[in-house]
């Protein structure tokens, strides 16, 4: 293990509130997951049983959920060249709706973004001080994109900051490992969907799983 | 004169570029604007025929409409005392919906906020980005809060700020001349309907009226 | 009274926990408050017998003190008019330093500002967050300027805002009472300097005088 | 190569106006480089001879230089857990200056950093905006921390990101491959030293090296 991560500065094993945890379900939209979708990747379906486990678990326990969803606009008509390129999940579209497999709840908000980092720009910081929360549960795709990101802006604002990896997806097993890892190092606790069931239901602290994933970094 | 307003940092008067202009119409809300809206003003709707000149200016030179329109979540449910007592715009209802009297054109955008400020954890920055803006024209209401705090968000991003002073609208006298006076002396330039239509299509330049606004507040 | 201020956001009285309230000094610094200074207003310097008694107090119960100092690079260079124009509170100059009749604390902060806002671009709110506060009390000048883009700002954001009337300053009393009757009606809570020692000393609730500045705005 | 990389964001090649382009140096201080650090990893000091190459060229052509340095307070205190394990570049400390070997030009700025992004409650977004700079090129350490994060906020603010990818250095090439990876993806381009001193003083366009990264990849 090389020395920064040594620090580990996520070393201690994290006790969850329920009802200061947020769970953040990250662009799982049919233009992102489904084979019809513009940047359809249908191996994100796969994500959605754990996923609704994760949710069910917090819905039970009064915390909170968001789906975080990006979004474009149909008529910005942007100047910039980069932002005539975003051709994907523009408002009102199917592309742009949650895919179907994941379950709605009541009480689920919903926060649009419009770059990778679902923070950037957009109100979530303010729904999650609104709801007093603490810790942030990452779910969705793409684990190295929009999720990492999202992992990224999470942990400056002092939020807590989980990711199970059977909850989160990428392109090649590559891009997988390599984000997970540096978010298990530097951003939060790397886990898997039953620590975060039993971290919301039992109260079972979750432990960070950052040496385990190193050595299978190494050995790809 | 104040030695402050002395500086005359909005001195010099000001070249419009149509193109990267954007006039963004403030809170011009049911709920803020109607006799049954919730915190219903209904002077505010004298202003509408001022705006659609402006509106109507500033498309035809194929510059910015951005219509930025205070929305609340019904079921965000807050743990903060605050965020409980923000009873109207919520999204979906028809007091969060311009008022009947503006135009609307094609190409004209939307961004919802959360607080008084425009700016503030929304995509207005990105969308003016997006679009290269570098002056922007404030319409709406209130002067003296949602005005005037968006004023000082585009002020500090660098935006030259325009506030055409029968545009937007207070509930006194007071508030709206302190509110102008304090823009016009250290956020932007305060006009009229008539100098911003003259700057969009003569590209007349628009002089600051800080020192009149002065001298009708002393003598209030 | 206006139906706007009848709402009365802020009409509940404010109990403050003093370890988690935060004193935000703003912009007492040379080159606003000496003689000599390069905008020197030297009735600033008025302030600093009630400013250095809330300081005491708020030391005393543990809780955070805060300069919050405006400064500008002396190398920037801008290519942007605007930023041309900013001739003071040079770093490492005496006009941007506190001035001297304030006193100092071991374990006080300061927190360097670009713009009217303390939050604009700086980490005040990160050293907000990780002290924990939940209350900030604004001291300094100018009220309508910079007291009060900080007074929006941390509204925004969440914390409950406390504005002592006789420990901020402006150039008129009209542009003194004007800002703080919108403070007092939208942003927090305006008391005076023994009110804020009341609250951080002996637990007492601060009561917001909204309705006493807004008669004596109608009285000028 | 997968779908996302296919669409090629960042596929058409840049030109870079010398005057709109900023060269960031990250985090290239002695507790982060020198063996005496305390992260120190002096691997990092043999990217100085490429940096100093890049510095001179943007110096030559009047563009700009930003040293982004990551800096702690030595009093903040804080209450919040994670805050306490920030235990490097305390201000004014050895540990907090800029590595000897790297040379220093009299118009150079510095912005100071409190997390890994360099845009992070910093006012580097100011100082761009003031200079109008459109282009940034990123050099320092970590390439997959922060790096990485500043560019993740360059690019969502519009600005075209450049990172050489002998101008930037991590503790393994594994992550030193897999960020630059998703950068040259999805973030802007990655190139070399000499391709950065050609963009800026023959006007050459840089071309983006994404399908190189991922061949290598694979090949680990």
């Amino acid at each position: 293990m090389d020395p920064y991560s040594g620090r580990r500065l996520f070393g201690r094993p994290l006790v969850v509130e329920p009802q200061a945890t947020a769970v953040l379900v990250i662009d799982m939209l049919n233009d992102f997951c489904e084979r019809e979708g513009v940047l359809g990747n249908p191996q994100a379906l796969a994500l959605c049983d754990n996923q609704n486990r994760i949710l069910a678990a917090v819905r039970d326990k009064a915390g909170t959920v968001v789906f975080v969803n990006e979004q474009h606009r149909t008529n910005l008509a942007p100047t910039r060249a980069f932002a005539q390129q975003m051709t994907h999940t523009y408002e009102n579209t199917w592309g742009a709706e949650v895919v179907e497999p994941l379950t709605a709840g009541e009480g689920d908000l919903s926060v649009i973004k419009r770059r990778y980092s679902g923070f950037f720009q957009s109100d979530l910081d303010l729904v999650l001080r609104d709801r007093v929360v603490r810790t942030v549960v990452l779910l969705g795709v793409l684990t190295n994109i929009c999720v990492r990101a999202t992992a990224h802006d999470a942990f400056f604002l002092g939020y807590n900051v989980v990711v199970p990896e059977d909850g989160v997806g990428a392109m090649s097993q590559m891009e997988q490992l390599a984000s997970l890892y540096d978010i298990a190092t530097h951003f939060g606790w790397v886990c898997d969907t039953s620590a975060v069931c039993a971290a919301l239901t039992d109260g079972q602290p979750i432990e960070n799983s950052d040496v385990t994933l190193g050595s299978r970094l190494t050995s790809v």
